[in-house]
């Protein structure tokens, strides 16, 4: 039988729960300085421990996971922590389609797999003397959101990314990507796609809370004009949150369009977990800023299930979970390769 | 047996899952352009296809949901979708009291209402003139909060009433009805009364995500300042929440109080879901703006049970599984006619 | 066998509720004025109705707890409305350490616990002509955050100030305490340490939702210009969150420093559920402000398991509920001092 391994960050305990609930072996590619956190858990069966993420590459756990016929879960600290290159190289079964992750990565390839699949994309805004509204500067990469900052105009763009520069987050203009920055709702909608069903399921959604610029909502606006103040964006968790009953049709369309704009540009396209991320404006119209090809994050919310997944499943089930299912139900009859790359 | 029925959109979902765990047969009245979305659910017995929801009272309709003992589960579409005069002439029996749902669509009826159940409302204002603390201007029926917004001041008030007129969303002032702010923690009180037993349960509270109110807070004070906003208070999801336990008394207290008038004003009473709408301000005093005489769409965050319903059931109980509950207890000793008008 | 009891207020019903769960008798001494909100609960075996909660030290209290071996579960009521010393002098065993609720009650014996956790404690502000920057003005004792405020410059502070004194709220400066103000995401960590196990076990994070600070950021900033306003945080409820996952290893290192720190000051340490309370700032570091040496009502929100609970526990595991475990494991094992104080 497959066992289910990951990098411990991210979801990991997620994952792995699910795998164990599921009857998988688990492990984990652990960092050393990490060890005291993960080995608190008794669903994780065996620890791999390493300096760096990247030695997932290296022979010594590739022996290990494939000795264990393991199935690597690909996650953001995978992408974070390796290049693309590094990550299309590993050996092992990696859960999905690690191609796709290249179209996560890089900005232009996530535009246009955003545009193919008819996505509303607030406009990119090409140069910063064109900055006439509200915009929103980001920081190329996966930055996790520290150094994102609100603009109105060129004149404090400038003031504030010349604090950037000078804080060493950012070297100038080119690191910033500006975009039409919309108002509302923020939602970020989890999908699982299942080459084996052909079924689109809905997981859930969930907010975001964002530091700091979450707490600047609780200073009065008096204050606030007094303070020389630049807002961040780092993540540091996720709340859950259900759509008006209404938006789930075009939800779903979504994630199909999603799904087949994936199969036509980067095949086998987009199998398992991913997310598009995004705001429902004032008439309730959904603009995507955002996708992940793989398991997002804010899914640890329903790590005993989610009020979506609950409408389709029987038992409990995270994605986690839900992505061991599909590698147990693959492996049963013999169709691991249809659900990895 | 009885089965249940309802509209597709809103709650559906929660309702016939839950209707489907206690084990009663599920009817969904469906529009065409949703059936992509609802012929997913497996606990869907039987999709009803129409193209508009008012065809529920046609021949065709009425003579499948009688031919399956249906119960219509009326919601926040059915309100929106069709008049007063139509829902009080629909023929199958609906859940809970078909007409005190006139008396949540009448603004003065409402107020009349919550006056009798002896709840704290915000002031009304008579007329802009009068306009000298902050200050909501909502426009009348469902309008699902789009075109709602905040002022402070006469001046400012026809300003953005002109917007909105140009923008074709209201005709003028007799389209506004302006009533004191109260800042504080939104809260949306779900209760269940049950006429076969005489109690009245708490289910749970949610908080409501509104666009593009809520996207405010994120933006900047000094950036809010330059841009010539209107907000707009459309409902796109829900949340979860718990209150502090030194409010429950109160909060059973106004559910009763509730239960009470409404028995007293319109017959039979609030039978079944509704909730109190409202904000507590910083003494942790209640103010109540809105009641639902219905279930509300908050109750989709708790598909699998809210914290409060584990206090009271053994097994996990949203919303509409109670509303199945209590028709499947009624069927059973011949009482339906107790449940619904 | 042991049984539950507890005050009749702030997470009663979780306690009891997982008391019962665990197959526990349970009594609550409870208020007449709010007899009705809890006999509504069947899991509550037994009430013992008071006029005051201080009655609890009487004799009439302490026999029928004494003749149930009850062991008594502090929360957040106990040290609002009794002293340290009446606390101190609680015949009947209390779950935890009642020695350290003194520690939470004194804010210099407060933060020595906290400094000697190694903690990072925001800087307090000794006289109000320091104030130079974001800074909280905040009242001594357990007011719940009425009267709390934020202000920028000592005459800021003097105007509201003037204001509170104006309220009746507070005598003067004395009634204050200044702090530098961090912004970012507010969080409340919620650990259980098991002196049986030696175990310390991270059970969730939750949000505070205080009013009328919370509604401030639906209010434009011109709109908040033009108000006279001053904010309050008094509590009014909870909701769910989780964390990045690579701020857990740092989670419970602050934890089990606390425990160690705990174990050295206060014997006989930091048993039981406690709560580490602050905010991550843009950069990710966490910023405590306050604790908690008892279960915190935020916990309320995972009346049914929380998404950490269910990576340690089998069962849906409330906090109320896993102090129950510890207390039949102790009773069973005869070991019920080693909890108890």
């Amino acid at each position: 039988m497959a066992s289910v391994a990951t990098l411990g960050s991210h979801c990991a305990l997620q994952v792995l729960k699910g795998a164990k609930d599921e009857g998988l072996k688990t492990l984990l590619v652990c960092e050393k300085k990490r060890e005291r956190l993960y080995k608190r858990f008794d669903f994780i069966d065996e620890l791999i421990l390493v300096d760096a993420f990247e030695e997932v590459l290296d022979k010594k756990c590739t022996t290990i996971l494939e000795k264990n016929n393991s199935v690597l879960i690909p996650h953001g600290t995978l992408i974070a922590q390796m290049t693309t290159k590094q990550i299309e190289s590993i050996k092992i079964p990696v859960f999905g389609n690690k191609w796709i992750l290249r179209w996560e990565s890089d900005r232009k390839l996530k535009e246009q797999l955003m545009i193919e699949s008819k996505l509303n994309v607030p406009k990119s805004i090409p140069h910063h003397k064109k900055i006439n509204r509200l915009t929103i500067a980001k920081r190329h990469g996966a930055a996790g959101g520290k150094g994102y900052f609100l603009t109105t105009s060129e004149k404090d763009y400038i003031k504030k990314r010349n604090i950037l520069v000078k804080q060493g987050l950012i070297k100038g203009d080119s690191d910033l990507y500006l975009q039409e920055y919309v108002i509302g709702v923020l939602a970020y909608l989890q999908f699982f796609y299942s080459p084996l069903t052909g079924n689109l399921e809905f997981f859930g959604v969930d907010k975001r809370h964002e530091s700091d610029i979450e707490g600047l909502a609780r200073i009065p606006a008096p204050q606030q004009m007094g303070m020389d103040y630049i807002s961040s964006f780092n993540v540091i968790g996720n709340s859950p949150m259900v759509l008006r009953e209404s938006l789930l049709d075009e939800v779903y369309q979504m994630g199909e369009r999603f799904v087949s704009a994936s199969k036509r540009l980067v095949k086998p396209g987009m199998n398992g977990p991913f997310c598009i991320e995004g705001v429902y404006d004032q008439d309730g119209k959904f603009w995507s800023f955002e996708f992940s090809a793989r398991i997002v994050a804010g899914t640890n919310i329903y790590m005993d299930g989610s009020p979506y997944s609950t409408l389709i499943h029987d038992v409990p089930m995270s994605m986690g979970r839900r992505i061991a299912k599909e590698i147990k139900t693959a492996a049963k009859s013999k169709k691991l390769e249809k659900i990895t790359t």
